[in-house]
Order: C-alpha cells, then structure tokens, then sequence
C-alpha cells in the first residue's frame, strides 16, 4: 500500500546546481538551486527555476545568461551556504573563499574551485507561479582535466556531485554503480 | 584547467523517471526519462522533457496527465527497459510483468512495484526544439508505507532512487549522506 504524502515538491534526486550570474556591477554572485535539468537534447539546453524574490533572478534577466556549476562533496559546506545567504546581502564568493572566473562565451561568471561548469545563454523564460523557470541553450560544458578521462568522459569518482533530497533535507554523494543504461533492459526486450 | 567538452547535455545527477500515461485505447504505457525535476514550489510543479516521436508525448497531449515514477535499485532493469523501446510497438508493462494501477487523481496510470509515484496534471507545454517539455502541477505524492518513517518521511535506504549519469552511461545509486541541507553552510555565514 501506498500513502499520500500530499501535493509535495518531492522527488529523488534533485541536483544541487549552482547558479553564476553578474549583477549590474559586474559583481559574481552564485546561488544554489536544486529545482533544475536538462531539458532538451537539441539543442543542447537546461532549466534553472528560482524565485523572482533572488537576487539571481535580476541578474538574469539583465545579462541572459548563467552558469551551471556542479560542487564535488568535498565542497559541500560551500554550495549549502550558497542557499542560505542572499547576494544582495553578501559577497557570497569572496566570504567562502571561491574565485570566479569570467566566462569567454556568456556574460556570467563560473567557480574556479567547482570541478564542472555548463555555460548557458537564455532562450526561454516561464512563468510558472513562486518560481520562474529559465531555460537556457549549453553552449559549453567544461570539465577539470583531472576529472576527465582519456576517452573524455566525465570521472564521476573525481568529479563526486551531489544529490539533493527534498523533504530528508539532506545531501548525498553518489553511491554504487548499479547498471549500464541502454543495455540492462536489454533481457526483457529479449524475452 | 578545464577541459571543454563541447555543447553537450551533461550534467549530475540527473533522475531516473518512469513516466506514466494511458493511450487513446486506455492501455497503460510507461517510458524512462532523464530529462526532467521540480520546477515550481507553489504550485507545486514538476517538468518532463519528451520527444515528439515518443508514445507518451501524444498520450500526455491527449490526457493532460501522467505520472512520474520512482524506480527502485531492485527495479532498474526494468527501468532501463522501458528506455529501450516504444510502446507503440510492446506492452511494456506485461511484457516487464509490472502491474499499473489508474490513479484517482490524473487521467494516468502509475506503477504499483515502483515505491514512489507523483501525480501531475498538465498545465504548460513549452516546445524547446527535439524535445517538448510539459510541466505537470503536482496532485499527490505517494510512497510504499514501508518506504516511510513514522515521522512521513521518506526513507531512501527503503527507496533506493537512482541516478542516471549521461556521457557514462550508468545508472547509480545514491551514496553516503554528505550533510544537512541549509544547515552545514552556516559555519561560512557566521564567519
């Protein structure tokens, strides 16, 4: 038997993405946001949702464009106080000790620190009620070389992003390996 | 340095969701999807991104509903299987000997073995380009009573909700607890 929990935002996993954006200084600011994805594959495009109330969202609209940053767990103490704090409030970057760094294809800035960044320009933008969804074309998706392997695939051993787990309230690291995609359905196609 | 890998949809994690709809006959069709998360807390939203050439996409167009399903570990098989091919083609569900239960709030089935299931009603249809992407208000969420803690929480070990890594390619778990959302980054805040 199942029980209802109600008309809930609950759903496992969320990502814990971290939003880059310039404010009308030229100020970086970063914002956490778990209410996000893929969402189309061409072109190549991710949406972000946030509240209009962030100080992000401004900074959005303005420059049309973000970035996408994924933290390793290892920085985790970062990203959860990047949720916590408001930009209008905080140099959210300088108090943590991140650097920003200017990204050459969109007018937003990414974390050196954060081992994954995916650059994305504003194509959409949806009103949807609390929050706004901004979908965004990648224009490039970059990787620390450390994190990558020599076929050029991402190593998520290295790269260690999280899940976030709405309701729990907690964040999780990837666990064990439990299949390839595309292959393991393979048997019952089969039967 | 960071390693570019070009406008790719790579990002982590992504879920893995079980969508949910009937057809113009009332058969039961479910389809496997990555691309999708939260995307409103009031209402609460939630948005999938489909193909037009996929089952699902006229059924939801059809129905203005579906739901999105959470497979567990156990179940990733199957979930992997429904990725692989259409429904206008198998019965899925018979053929995975899976069982859909018709929910009593959307014009969708959903999938009794599966612990999790989110009831959405459609309520926009943005086209991006290959992909469409609907975002369904949230009805109800319901979680296997065994799957809950007495508090009604979720309970993940119970869940075991997957990842889908693109670019990799596999499927996994979820792993160790990294800490406390909105909690642990406020050693930075007090500083």
């Amino acid at each position: 038997m199942k029980k209802s929990l109600g008309a809930k935002t609950i759903a496992y996993p969320t990502p814990v993405f971290i939003i880059g954006s310039y404010d009308p200084e030229g100020k970086a600011n970063v914002m956490t946001a778990a209410w996000g994805g893929i969402c189309c594959s061409k072109p190549p495009c991710m949406c972000i949702a946030l509240r209009k109330a962030t100080y992000t969202y401004q900074n959005i609209i303005n420059k049309k464009a973000y970035t996408i940053n994924i933290p390793s767990e290892e920085l985790a103490y970062a990203a959860d106080y990047f949720g916590i704090v408001s930009g209008k409030d905080e140099d959210k970057l300088s108090k943590a000790g991140l650097t920003a760094v200017k990204s050459d294809l969109v007018d937003a800035p990414y974390v050196k620190e954060f081992p994954m960044v995916i650059e994305c320009k504003l194509i959409h933008t949806i009103e949807i009620g609390l929050h706004t969804q901004f979908i965004g074309e990648i224009l490039d998706v970059k990787v620390d070389e450390s994190a990558v392997d020599s076929k050029g695939i991402p190593n998520l051993d290295v790269l260690k992003p999280m899940a976030y787990a709405p309701e729990v309230g907690k964040y999780f690291g990837l666990g064990r390996e439990v299949g390839a995609a595309f292959k393991m359905g393979k048997e019952i196609k089969e039967r």
